[in-house]
């Protein structure tokens, strides 16, 4: 069993600007949450892009969609900006029936410490092996379905859409 | 869906004493963990025992098969220590067929700052969740069944017996 | 020996809200610094405000002088945003002789985790103790007579002026 | 100004072995707080020495006394085991007249995330280059001459003698 993540940005992987104080994005930080989980299983990391989920656009989301058609492993994680996941979760479940594809992301980035990163990646990463093809979201331990999940901004948490 | 979480110890809930410079047990930190998180799976957590798995005895693992069959959830994670994990998996695989279990632990403290524990947890959570019926070992993002897992205590990895 | 702490604000001070994904203040974190560094020195904490320095006026540096005047404590450890405090150790500096005061900071915000807050607090607190009479500023190790500092703000870090 | 800080081990510089359980000595991690302070001040470490203050020999004091005579820096900071640290202390403010040196410790080890070692050994770089000549004990905010110090082992704290 092999898993490929795809790193496309999102909070996750934003980082502090010490000359600017603002946040910016220099890297994807994905090795290193799979360094500190001791991680033993073979991963590919695919740096796709580093994008604030926001200004994410269908051309963005059109080339995550062909990453995923044309890699080789059957279990994908993409790491993704919370505020558009269910829309990129909306675009891949319509195209793609033959892969297990889980999007994740943070709501505090990896690099703050106190992030919910490691969790969610870790997360994302077991329903990724375990699940049956199909495009999911994972964000702190509950599982959606990529047809029925929104996250509620005022909260801050993924719900179902009901 | 709703997962129980059963601690019984192990290096995941192990503690620096700043007196005595030896290391034990206080408390289990799973909660922590889910806090750190921002987890908003319903879970239930179990405080069952804070023991080293180097003495864990037989009367132990009936004590968590005991509780594993009582506990109305169908998913259940136990968090363990490394050294006896697979010999407490073998001792609930043949013993529970109905409920999903995995087990899982760390091999650095939590309290430690750069343990893998985070990375377990979650991600047993969410094989708990996702796999059929059956008793598995979660760590350092591999799965394992319980009748083929072997600690090699040389390397501080788990891996199939063969 | 005691020492006065008069938090202001700046980055050691600044948090990452979750919901709008910006930096903001809440509360001072001094106390939190000075438990990881189980601190036993007797010291008082006044949280005077939670302000960006660039924002600062000097009604502001009225108000900080006048508290260190009216307070007991001899040695005084002010946290203050980098950007303006070489102009409010220079306002103290013309205006206060028979106490010491060190005014530190943060690069990179205490909750962040690799903040260099720990450091330049502790750094501050020892020199406010050590040092004679005279208003000071210290960060990254070095110290800073008030009426020779500068911020090089390309290169992030604090100069003697010459 | 420049100081020389000298590694003698004890438990700031101890890490988690995670093969065996145990803790144990790899390397000094002093670079690594320096780092972590953005420390802009020229600084010299000497890895003297690993060793639980526990097991401490006058001749290892010695070792520590002769290192401390020949560097050409006048501000010496020593990280020390605290179990013995006033100890060598008094060893060498014996033997010392014309330099400032400060010996400074942790109570946890800096790997595990929640160590004192950050504020102390910025601590006592402060009191090394602010203080007259003399050797000093600084742990957790505190000062001390090397002839009136001692820890109080029931509750992990240094104490005037009395």
């Amino acid at each position: 069993m092999s898993v490929r993540i795809i790193a496309t940005g999102g909070t996750f992987d934003k980082e502090y600007n010490e000359l600017t104080g603002e946040l910016y994005f220099t890297k994807t930080h994905i090795k290193d949450v799979l360094t500190l989980g001791r991680c033993k299983l073979p991963v590919q990391i695919t740096p796709l892009m580093l994008k604030d989920s926001l200004f994410m656009t269908d051309e963005d989301r059109e080339n995550i969609c062909k990453t995923c058609l044309k890699t080789k492993e059957k279990s994908i994680v993409i790491t993704h900006g919370t505020d558009t996941m269910p829309a990129t979760a909306k675009y891949l479940g319509g195209r793609i029936k033959n892969k297990t594809i889980v999007l994740t992301g943070a709501m505090i980035p990896y690099k703050f410490g106190t992030s919910d990163g490691i969790f969610n990646l870790a997360s994302a990463m077991s329903f990724a092996q375990a699940l049956p093809y199909g495009v999911y979201v994972a964000m702190n331990g509950k599982l959606f379905t990529f047809d029925n999940v929104t996250k509620n901004k005022k909260r801050g948490v993924f719900e179902v859409e009901k």
